[in-house]
């Protein structure tokens, strides 16, 4: 693999788990990265720690503005929309991406405002229960899947945005993690299934759990404790994925539902049998084991295609790594 | 607490992830302990590393019957018929005790062989993934809840069932679990929500992931893996205990069912909120956290009560303890 560089310095809005450990790994190579946080509290955090962060987001746009750098939106969604704006303001030729876990809707944000030659989405699939500057760690991103949108190489891109989806890949790259391109629409359908109806079942489990008392808390054990984890999750962290995924996350809570009203009534039948679910679910569970993520060795599971942006049937590769849930490299 | 020795031996029918990982602690103790495995295979690995096992059950019960063992039934719930016929042929005398999740139906197996003033049930709740006795570990059992049932002391309970009681308890005390009373049908209850609705949500997450294709399965990360880690468990296993523990598996699922419902009406009204189903789940999660299990100091956070097996207020003090899912310690 060709090693890339960042092109530019990198300007992170937003330093909470994800923006926070993203300053923190970039701060370790020879990208410049500088950083805003709106909270007082976790600027002058990371500041004491003896990172470049400020809490004057027009004096940071400012900043980025003059020495062009890649933006990285890391607040969560309901920030988006005034970010945007104060984008096109104080740094209106900067190109930026962001780390939202829908992809739909800061898509339309962005394409209301006439910005989808300036953004290239982006979504690490990484994160703890917890939030905020001091959640932040390094080599949160390593071996992480870090999905790229390219919905825009279809709409007769500049050779800037060109530049500007080579950087962003190179920058997750830079991290450690496996850059994996998919369409706005097609990474929302898959992140419904794979994060976001986990979080609903897990404070479905929380509750019913709950409602068996101090005696059923009590006996709950490694099921109930994995089964539940997410549920420790900020709520408004999660209603905001949750509600801006809706379409998507209708489809698969709707395939979840139309499985347990089966099992439901396989098992109340004078059969009282489950294996059907079982059956599948266990088959499920041993696929996702064999394909994704890492290996114990460390090496990944993902299969690998190469390519180089803007050249001749760079959109089939594209396609190709959505289809698979390959990694690409550049070169 | 006054530690108290278990006053005969222990023979423990089935060396599989429980079983082996009993014997496996035990043999490190003053007890004398020695079991059967029906797989050779199992019980010659056994062997091989020292352990009194043998593959032949006849002569295991026939030695029991002898020594005036404690039995332990920990086969998978299918092969307890036989297994009653087998003690009450081979070992008539012998008091023994169970591992197995359900307790209902193994005590309706019980009752109909007469045999209820010869039985104690119980329930480790520890367990990973894997199974048999290459699974088996030693201090699989270190601060987790081991339910002791208490139906028979309603029932006029001989003197030798009030040993076999105090005995099962210090089995249990023995291997560093912590002992929680609970009656059958008040334990099945609570097992459904947590440990059996974690298997049934469990599966029907990992087939809607995987519905998803490569693209999702490459994209899981932490809540997938988390959410579907019980799915891997072997599925005759899975289909066993749920199946066993029909009618409170349906109370739990209904109960699931119905959130899930409601969060669907809510997620596509026109306010498309999930702050009901969230923020309930959230807070049962923290409630969870705090009352259940260890701290990361080793301290257990369950309440603890002192009783003496048959002495005056017992029955009440074993009632106070089921409501609080408080351990007990005996004097």
């Amino acid at each position: 693999m060709t090693i890339h560089k960042i092109s530019r310095p990198v300007c992170i809005l937003g330093l909470g788990l994800i923006g926070g450990s993203l300053l923190r790994d970039l701060a370790t190579t020879t990208t410049t990265v500088y950083g805003f946080n709106r909270s007082p509290s976790g600027a002058s955090a990371a500041a004491k720690e003896g990172f470049d962060v400020s809490g004057d987001l027009v004096a940071t746009l400012q900043r980025a503005a003059t020495d062009d750098a890649l933006i990285v939106l890391a607040t969560p969604m309901p920030a988006l929309p005034t970010l945007l704006d104060a984008l096109n303001e104080h740094a209106p030729n900067c190109g930026f991406t962001d780390v939202v876990s829908v992809k739909g809707e800061v898509y339309d944000l962005v394409r209301s405002r006439g910005m989808t030659d300036r953004y290239v989405g982006g979504h690490p699939m990484a994160g703890t229960a917890d939030s905020g500057w001091t959640a932040s760690q390094n080599d949160l991103f390593r071996g992480a899947a870090w999905v790229i949108t390219f919905d825009h190489a279809y709409e007769d891109p500049s050779e800037d945005w060109l530049k500007l989806w080579l950087d962003v890949v190179t920058m997750a790259a830079s991290v450690g993690a496996e850059v994996i391109p998919a369409r706005v629409a097609t990474h929302d359908e898959a992140v419904a299934r794979i994060s976001h109806l986990p979080h609903i079942l897990a404070e479905t489990l929380a509750i019913v759990g709950d409602n068996g008392g101090a005696l059923a808390l009590s006996l709950a054990a490694g099921s109930f404790r994995d089964g539940t984890r997410v549920a420790g999750t900020n709520p408004s962290l999660v209603q905001a994925m949750c509600e801006t995924n809706r379409d998507a996350l209708l489809v698969a809570l709707d395939e979840a539902r139309k499985l347990l009203d089966d099992a439901r009534a396989h098992l109340s039948s004078p059969e009282k049998s489950l294996s059907e679910l079982i059956d599948a679910g266990y088959r499920s569970r041993i696929r996702y084991e064999a394909r994704s993520g890492t290996s114990p060795l460390g090496i990944s599971a993902r299969p690998v295609l190469r390519l180089h942006p803007g050249a001749a049937g760079w959109l089939s590769t594209l396609e190709q790594a959505e289809g698979l849930g390959a990694r690409i490299e550049v070169f």
